[in-house]
């Protein structure tokens, strides 16, 4: 590779890391543990790839560690385009899969060719929800905002009037990940029913 | 494992996960890239473990990339304890290392004792910046900031008047970690030099 061609490579490179750097704007609904203010894609994303690297031993069949650190740590990205969707919103989830294409499109081609393709490829290989990686990223997807529900005695559950079956349909896909995620998950949300966090 | 021993282990992983979500309070001092305010240490461990996954080509040496993205997402964990340490506030500097080992010893301790000896390996592999994984952390860990102060116009640099020299000698371990993105630095120096941000 010629040193020119090098140097614009870099350029694409720091140009979308920086364009990254929107994730840490882009609000979820989800406290963080004291309650004292919601948390951000950013700092949900980096959650989640620490779980990745501690909690694999739980996935159902054997994963690639990198790869699901990878796709955790940028399958929220298209929110800089398209917001973060509320799990429990039904009428914005209907347009998500179209803004959230465009989204992809426009940031993963600011990087290198070959770098946008595998961004894009672990984007969709996510959204799929197919391979055993990807089922994976999801159960930790939404194992982490219980985690955090549960630490803030329930707060964004109460705040909306949320209702354990909608808890329970959404993580149905944790138990393709890990059914021994499910086990803690069907625990914690017994306790939030006792304790009256949920409906 | 008998299923009672592997509740007890997932517990402490939860709980040290649960732990972890106080990063997401430790302010450091760069500002966003717009400057409306300063990011966090989990935003910023993202975004390094973000361009270890990018720009592991530019490594002085082959690196393990998982190995990088692992280190610097817990690379700054102690500070839970010990806060966030000014790169340029000498004083603090003194007494940083001796509230960071104490900080360590507590908080990876709350993991099961496989993973507390990985993660204290990291942590300390990262400190002693000797092996190329280290190196490139640092490198990462070095430039990332400088990206963002240079995105904000120098605002950190600016409002306490920090000199171009101070910059470089901490960029130092750059070099060690990638030629190639010492080159990349000292460019974006020079821009801030030109433009009245560094001194």
């Amino acid at each position: 590779m010629k040193e020119e061609e090098k140097c614009t490579r870099l350029d694409k490179q720091m140009a979308f890391i920086l364009e990254a750097d929107k994730l840490k704007q882009i609000e979820r609904q989800t406290y963080l543990h004291d309650g004292l203010r919601k948390e951000n894609d950013a700092e949900h994303s980096w959650h989640l790839a620490l779980m990745a690297l501690l909690l694999g031993e739980y996935a159902n069949e054997k994963i690639d560690t990198l790869r699901v650190m990878a796709m955790v740590l940028i399958h929220d990205m298209v929110e800089i385009d398209a917001g973060d969707t509320y799990a429990y919103d039904k009428a914005a989830h209907k347009t998500k899969r179209e803004r959230e294409l465009k989204a992809a499109e426009r940031i993963f081609s600011i990087l290198p060719q070959d770098q946008a393709k595998y961004f894009r490829g672990l984007w969709d290989e996510f959204e799929e929800g197919e391979t055993m990686e990807a089922k994976f990223a999801h159960s930790l997807d939404n194992v982490q905002p219980l985690m955090l529900n549960d630490a803030s005695d329930g707060l964004s559950w109460r705040e909306r009037g949320i209702k354990r079956e909608q808890v329970e349909q959404r993580n149905q896909t944790t138990k393709t990940g890990s059914e021994q995620l499910w086990v803690y998950v069907e625990k914690i949300l017994d306790e939030n029913v006792n304790k009256g966090n949920l409906q």
